[in-house]
């Protein structure tokens, strides 16, 4: 199998689910429990936040384990929002953010927020200039995200964050799910408030994840309860989750070190190999996007039949992202990028990971050669 | 070990934890995906539903799968009252519930909604009529747990249910998290439109739950995204989470079938070896109360310190719920009650499993009686 589909979820990694295994089996206390059996599933949690903090590069109680990224999406826009909606209703993001961040939007202006959708340009990036000029004294929440899931652009956080910083009513929000493991953001240096990560796009559990709030950030909690997560997050900790999350977080951390290089490489020759296609559009720019994500189209192609013709070769990719892919065939991104509509409507994601290899990036590349030339004679 | 603190969690069950490592190892795709290996997983998830709303007597696109009760009675609760705060603000809820729904509550109040807390007599039971006198036209949600998790009372549910049916503006939500797989709840008959189930109270994995919501009720998202979960509940589903808490859900109910009476019989063994005890007050009414749960105060005797002295011959129990367990030394359930803050200040809670045996049962209570023997002699 050659799985291809890497931002819409990725294979738990086997050490990650042994960690799992074994604190469930082990530490299944209630780490709210006085008694030995909750306090040493207590202690399991505290480590692990002890490590996500530093792997973060933030204090340890900064950390709010989550269910995964759309709810630690929602707990930083509605959480941000329905606290501080007394200093003022305007909230800032981008035309290309994840559903989690769009949606959540969209029910906020429901409740009466005004919601601003910064454009991008037609490679993709957010202009920082668009903040500074969008941005105001009423504005209590800007939500970026870091890596874009669909074409893979790095926005420009930490210039962003500079202009945030000026408006102290605003909190600055970053959804970092597609970037963590493959690309360093300073979360400090970019005056970042509210940071979300996901667990299964690093080869953790789904189920899991986190939100950074740091210190001093009010939220209205979604998750109101027993208090746990400094009450931002009540509910029994999902302590063998959390576990299994922070050793995939130590994990990717580690591939990041030794082999986001390899996969820079593959990204390159895929590109290269791409644009030898007269058919194929590349979406994704060459520089300034993720290195593990590449997105192109095939005007004229129905990408579920190009999927389905892949997956014949045991090749697995996706259209736009699988959080939007059951919906409209039209890819929101890349009309935002100012595509024409055959290009939006026929995009094509590839998305590796650290355990992607040449030889499959090689053998994708020839079978997609294939297919389209098959498909081309089908249609004349 | 002797472990009577299952209203706090429970030990997965071995078969539990071998189904969720199966499906995260084979079903690792994204639900979402329109490819083979999302819909390997997406069949799985379906068939967990049908199985869900099987067992619950719902439809199963009525299942709503989330990270657990405190989760589900947020959804439940804020999802009602953000929807329907056109139709009116007012809330009635009891003062005895799960921090969860009481939480939601007092933040709704902050958001400008009214909540009736209503109250308990000295058994601990609501009575029906408290609600057909509270309840009014601009009602909009009325809140009841079934089995209270701190004294094991059960609510009088479907009568409540028939006093709420006629106000057409008010959502029934029932927190059945620690009646599900002990006592039977028929949720139409009830009227309920609303009700939560967590998966670490029956031997599934913590990070897991669900929450029926009624066909045809309108909720505001708290987790908006993707649109999972009928869009309630956005987000990447934890497929493997699922398929392993449905496989609970059937193991609840067949142990609910082939044991229930088993554990009955050792709830009215303690409660005459309590009733038998001078220093021991009973808080769990003899009748009206569930299968698993005894709760009882010695006053004059601070909780943690009995704890950690059942500790020692490697008992496990509780003073009142883990998730208030760290906060105030007073139980609010037991102030509700009425009873003495001597009382209140001293309680202590066995919650049995299927698990339990009589063995167990008999040595906790000839160990409790020594306890307090011996602290007596301690403080004279």
């Amino acid at each position: 199998m050659i799985y291809l589909d890497n931002s819409a979820t990725t294979r738990p990694s086997p050490e990650v689910l042994e960690s799992f295994t074994k604190a469930s089996s082990h530490f299944f206390g209630n780490p709210s429990s006085i008694h030995g059996i909750g306090m040493e599933a207590e202690r399991l949690l505290r480590k692990s936040r002890e490590q996500a903090g530093s792997i973060l590069q933030v204090q340890p109680n900064e950390i709010i384990f989550t269910s995964g990224g759309t709810e630690g999406n929602n707990i930083a826009i509605k959480g941000a929002a329905l606290a501080h909606q007394n200093r003022g209703k305007h909230i800032i993001t981008t035309a290309i953010e994840h559903p989690s961040v769009l949606e959540a939007c969209h029910g906020l202006e429901s409740l009466g927020f005004e919601v601003t959708y910064l454009p991008v340009n037609a490679d993709g990036f957010v202009e920082a200039k668009s903040v500074k000029n969008a941005i105001r004294k009423d504005t209590i929440l800007v939500s970026i995200m870091h890596v874009n899931n669909e074409i893979g652009t790095i926005q420009p956080i930490e210039e962003i964050g500079a202009i945030v910083k000026d408006y102290p009513k605003a909190l600055f929000h970053v959804d970092y799910v597609q970037g963590f493991g493959k690309l360093p953001l300073n979360i400090d240096k970019s005056h970042i408030d509210l940071c979300t990560i996901s667990a299964h796009k690093i080869h953790g559990l789904k189920g899991t994840g986190l939100l950074v709030v740091k210190n001093g950030v009010r939220l209205f909690s979604l998750a109101h309860g027993g208090g746990q997560e400094r009450s931002i997050r009540s509910g029994t900790e999902n302590v063998a989750g959390i576990v299994a999350f922070v050793k995939a977080m130590r994990l990717a951390k580690e591939q990041q070190n030794e082999a986001v290089d390899k996969i820079c490489e593959l990204k390159k020759y895929l590109i290269n190999q791409l644009q030898s296609m007269a058919k194929v559009k590349l979406n994704t720019p060459a520089t300034g996007s993720a290195p593990h994500i590449v997105h192109f189209s095939v005007p004229g192609y129905k990408p579920e039949v190009m999927i389905h013709a892949l997956e014949e070769s045991d090749i697995y990719i996706s259209t736009k992202s699988a959080c939007s892919s059951k919906s409209a065939d039209e890819s929101a991104v890349l009309i935002a990028c100012g595509k024409d509509r055959s290009v939006a409507t026929s995009g094509l994601r590839v998305s590796m990971s650290y355990e992607t290899t040449e030889e499959e990036i090689v053998f994708f590349s020839q079978q997609l050669k294939k297919v389209i030339q098959k498909l081309s004679e089908v249609m004349g």
